[in-house]
């Protein structure tokens, strides 16, 4: 994979998806399909698809398409979902409280393996296997555990310091959900900022021309 | 603006993050911008941002850049974001709540105007205003208020029927965080199915290569 280094930004930020609709046709027992049936299910042109995989070898045989399956291991390969990740958790609210129970960490490879809060009355309780720590515990807790990745769901003003401690205890990348965004350059690893925001806004965007509300009129 | 129907979709699901920073830059008092330093900010190259705002008409002036306030009047205008649509949410539970307590739905000109859940127990509360009504209320109080918008925090199975009986109740736009994806061809209004697993896999890329946890060895 000499070239692979070489992949766009556009690219990458497309590879999720693509994992994520092929993970779906293995799961509907398809075995294998054509790039314009892709193209078909993931709104994209069958010569983009081409070009996206290719990026990275291009698995597809003429005339037979890709395998879903082989499609899904490379893809775990290139994504680093087969790496295993671990993560913990900061802020066990409502958001938090929503990842830990109902969010498929396994689909990306990653476990979490620990949740922090100053909240006493949460601190203790665990949630589908796992605990809630004192945030105060956080160094010694990263010593033992090495988590790779940190999901941030704590109150803005809080974001940044709790940030850079986290960087401090050697934390690799961070997942942002707080309202406040961690920008890389200052933070010195990488930073997924979650913005809710903007897939509202292209929603509002799609319906603005459409028909306003009507109801038996 | 003539052309802005033939915007292509890349264009258009970078607005969202045009409108983000330059709101973040009036906060930070910056009156007008260069294309090569709202590149700066925003990881692009100024040819791309002058291409992808001259899709709307083209609001800078050579020598003098963009003016921030005029340039967020216009992606008010383009996104929609000015338009006041108002939405319902549907489904009370941890990531429901978050959203009702901590999100800004006015940054996106949206306004919620109620919730709905099952659970006897959170309906007759408010969140933020905002009341918790029974779900068989639905379709009276989608005649009552008229919402443009629903957003699904319900669980998987429940997430294709609601949406349907949305959409008979005159919505027309779904905002879907539920683990179940809604395909539009088959609800008939445009969906933005919110899948948190993308951003988190992209993180993963880019830490695979990074050096691992290493604390005081």
């Amino acid at each position: 994979m000499e070239n692979e280094k070489h992949v766009s930004k556009a690219v990458i930020s497309r590879l999720p998806r693509y994992y994520r609709t092929l993970r779906q046709l293995a799961v509907e027992g398809v075995g294998r399909i054509s790039s314009k049936d892709l193209a078909a299910q993931m709104d994209l042109t069958a010569s983009q698809i081409r070009q996206d995989l290719s990026c990275f070898g291009g698995f597809g045989q003429q005339g037979y398409g890709y395998s879903v399956d082989k499609l899904i291991v490379e893809l775990e390969r290139i994504l680093g979902v087969a790496a295993s990740q671990r993560a913990i958790l900061l802020g066990v609210g409502n958001l938090g409280r929503a990842l830990l129970r109902n969010f498929d960490f396994s689909f990306c490879g990653v476990r979490p393996v620990a949740a922090f809060d100053t909240d006493e009355t949460v601190i203790g309780c665990d949630f589908r296997g796992i605990p809630v720590h004192a945030l105060r515990e956080l160094e010694r807790l990263c010593e033992l555990e090495r988590p790779d990745i940190a999901v941030l769901c704590v109150p803005s003003d809080a974001t940044r310091p709790i940030a850079e401690r986290l960087v401090r205890a050697g934390i690799r990348g961070i997942w942002n959900f707080s309202n406040e965004s961690l920008r890389e350059d200052l933070i010195g690893v990488p930073v997924e900022n979650v913005h809710f925001s903007d897939s509202l806004m292209k929603l509002c965007y799609r319906i603005k021309d459409t028909d306003p509300f009507e109801f038996g009129e």
